[in-house]
């Protein structure tokens, strides 16, 4: 070896064991070959994993190789341990949570992305990473029918996180910042009753007193109630607190309710709050024209507005986008530029470093696969998805009402369906486990009202009409064992 | 279209569209061998982007396409836009900053995890995904040296997150929590005048006070000076403020140095604060026992030790790994668990929901290619890539020493040189600018005791010692119409 370190040709070697390019070819076609094997056989596997606690762990050795293994013998740990502890997010009977859907040209996406292995925190450490970022993004943000204000060319702009966790944690220290460089009053979040736990997380994450975040009631149909907003942002002010952070939720968890963005969006302006919409899992529903309106109201006074391409838009996880009016106030708050990350181009004004609006330092190519989506699905069939997991969705709802088993706990909200057996919350509760447990469809739950909702959210990727029927075959005749005498 | 929602023959089209097996397995072969392709390219490329500011925004239509196009087209817009506007950070003469190696094991788990598009937020949706990356990073820890209290047995733990500054702010905020749970004391945060900027950003966006980082002066090697430290505690203590979190860094950006941790740890101990170290580069030289002494120094007193195998360890970017004595502190700080995220085995406690021990709530299966990397390149090449490319550094440093017009500002540590121009700082910015512009080799530069300084680090995985030998060459003789007329 020491005769290699001093030695020109050494290198050879080191391309052979790291990246070899001939065999690089070899395995990456296994491995493309592997996963399309995957997806073919996703159908016949259950959809929740079924191993218990610690097994994956226990059949896997205590310690690292000290040599190298071939890739057949990792392919093989992959289909004997792995898979079997896969609860298999891309399977067509995934109705669970919100869906990440994933589709081909993504994951080319991500592939050239690791392939490339550029890391754009600046400008300059790949200009591309930063341009492409800001033109998939704005390329979204029209056809969410989103403001210009959020477009690439005035203050604002957009930008690729992972989550929306991060994205609202992001804003929320802008608006931190911005309050109390207007005063030292304590400043309040305000959420509805429904919100996300992200924006808790997100206030404790950032210093915020414990008491700090007010939660608005809801209306029957679960959106944020503006006359109740009104009255805690007085009290607030009038307390000698100040009103920082308003979240407006579009397509909450529980009910897919939209919060009125657009009454909810002066009552911020008028209290000096920064309004930040979360449209994750819903937010993609806005490329059809006929869904748009109700999502994207308000949004021309909205501080910043994410949603999640990574749910409900075939863009593979992580890809949450973030618009926002003023880029500056994102900067004001999160740039750190120490010396060493100073380059000409960022000193000159012309570019912006994007490790400036957000959390990490570092940053992948993730506008990759948002782009090589949008190129290779088209907009057009974006929408048909859409329009398809939509009308799935009212289909059955339809036989929820129709069944007196059961009882929808809300009408639906474009692609999911709220409800629960009239029997109760125990029996809904089993009825989840049973059909979880089965294998067949994998649903998720919720507290809707105090009651215990189950959750069918329609938008995978290999998800076809007939699922939808199965999964409610499924639920009918899991439902005869529990729903009590009264069924 | 709507004949086809009626239909169960619709997903047929649905999956053509989104997910075409066969057609996935011949693009991801045109993707995997454009991919090799461009690694055999990189050594005839510029290493720095040549690109104006806006150029690559420039070459894209302002607005999405309706209609599907070919992937033909995307991967000729990757040469013709893409490709020319990259900063190529697996060029084998990548020397800024530091390295982001990728390896071809670490890339096809990349591809494997995108392919599977599963979500580990909670142990159920999922479970390979916590345990692998359970057993992976265990493996790390074993193989770096790193005490058994930060193994998957106890109350530790390790995990994978995207990156050094948000593995800092999950510790920071346990930290921040259990010192206001202690009392109301100002909590304060101590690291080295040369500590990454993650600190100064972590605290900023935690809520602490501007002035609540204090920054402990260096010695002349660049180490945090522990009777320093010892009296910035004793002044905040006496001031009525709360030591809270100290980061001890092994080795820093400027010049690679290493805190003592060892020294410090009793201090932390003493003063109650939560000790961090941020080995995020350096921690990868612990797989040898020649280098692992004082790298892994003090470990067994620290709260936490984060490292990045996506820097010296050939992973692609991003999975920084990090290590807790206790996930109990971490999970108090972080966890929310609304009803819809509650599972039978969340709330047994016989499994941890990961999302529990950071800032997003999603996560991917990054454990993937951590634990390929590790099979496939096996614990002994990676030793040997460690010492080639330390060996190189110090043949460089003996190189910049040896010639009058240079003068180092640092013993070499490990693979970094840090070194500058006698004839002054503007001298050595200028050769800093004409070797990047000449794009036969890219370094980057930081400020050392206030002066100017340039900085090669040696790590790449393509690297051989002839590009570090070109490099110099390169150096040298730029610096011939620089280094001024004493020179």
């Amino acid at each position: 070896m020491e005769e290699r370190s001093q030695d020109g040709e050494g290198s050879g070697a080191a391309w052979g064991a790291a990246f070899d390019p001939e065999r690089f070819r070899r395995e990456g076609r296994a491995v493309i070959d592997w996963i399309a094997d995957y997806w073919q056989s996703l159908d016949a596997r259950p959809v929740l994993s079924q191993v218990e606690p610690g097994w994956v762990a226990a059949q896997l050795p205590r310690r690292a190789p000290q040599t190298s293994e071939p890739l057949a013998s990792v392919l093989a740990d992959l289909d004997r341990v792995v898979v079997p502890g896969l609860t298999h997010w891309q399977h067509p009977s995934f109705f669970a949570y919100f869906p990440a859907n994933a589709s081909a040209p993504s994951i080319l996406g991500e592939i050239l992305s690791a392939g490339l292995g550029v890391q754009g925190m600046l400008w300059a450490t790949s200009p591309a990473c930063t341009e492409l970022e800001a033109v998939a993004v704005d390329w979204l943000r029209d056809l969410l029918g989103l403001p210009e204000r959020f477009g690439a060319s005035g203050a604002g702009g957009g930008m690729i996180q992972d989550s929306a966790s991060s994205g609202l944690l992001c804003c929320l220290v802008a608006a931190r910042e911005r309050a109390l460089a207007a005063g030292p009053e304590m400043p309040v979040v305000y959420c509805s009753d429904d919100a996300h736990s992200s924006v808790a997380k997100g206030a404790r994450i950032a210093g915020m007193a414990a008491d700090a975040v007010r939660r608005i009631g809801v209306d029957p149909q679960g959106r944020m109630r503006p006359e109740l907003l009104v009255v805690a942002l007085d009290e607030d002010q009038q307390a000698g607190r100040r009103p920082c952070f308003i979240v407006a939720t579009v397509g909450t968890t529980a009910r897919g309710a939209i919060d009125p963005v657009a009454q909810i969006a002066p009552l911020a302006r008028q209290h000096g709050a920064w309004l930040h919409v979360d449209a994750a899992w819903a937010g993609a529903a806005a490329v059809c024209p006929e869904f748009r309106p109700p999502l994207v109201a308000g949004a021309e006074m909205a501080d910043s507005w994410g949603m999640n391409p990574h749910k409900w838009m075939l863009v593979n996880f992580d890809c949450h986008c973030l618009w926002f009016a003023d880029g500056g106030a994102l900067a004001a708050a999160l740039s750190t530029k120490p010396e060493y990350l100073r380059t000409a181009a960022g000193d000159s004004g012309a570019v912006v470093d994007r490790s400036d609006w957000q959390i990490p330092l570092g940053r992948r190519f993730r506008a990759l696969k948002l782009w090589m989506m949008l190129r290779m699905i088209g907009a057009e069939e974006l929408r048909k998805r859409i329009r398809d997991h939509v009308a799935w969705a009212a289909e059955f709802a339809g036989w929820v009402g129709a069944d007196p088993r059961f009882v929808l706990l809300s009408p639906p909200n474009l692609s999911l369906v709220t409800f629960a057996l009239r029997a109760g919350d125990e029996a809904s509760a089993r009825l989840l486990a049973a059909v979880n447990r089965g294998g067949s469809a994998y649903l998720s739950h919720a507290r809707v009202e105090g009651r215990y909702a189950l959750r069918l959210a329609v938008g995978g990727t290999i998800t076809g009409r007939q699922h939808v029927v199965q999964a409610w075959t499924t639920l009918g005749e899991l439902a005869g064992d529990l729903a009590g005498p009264g069924a």
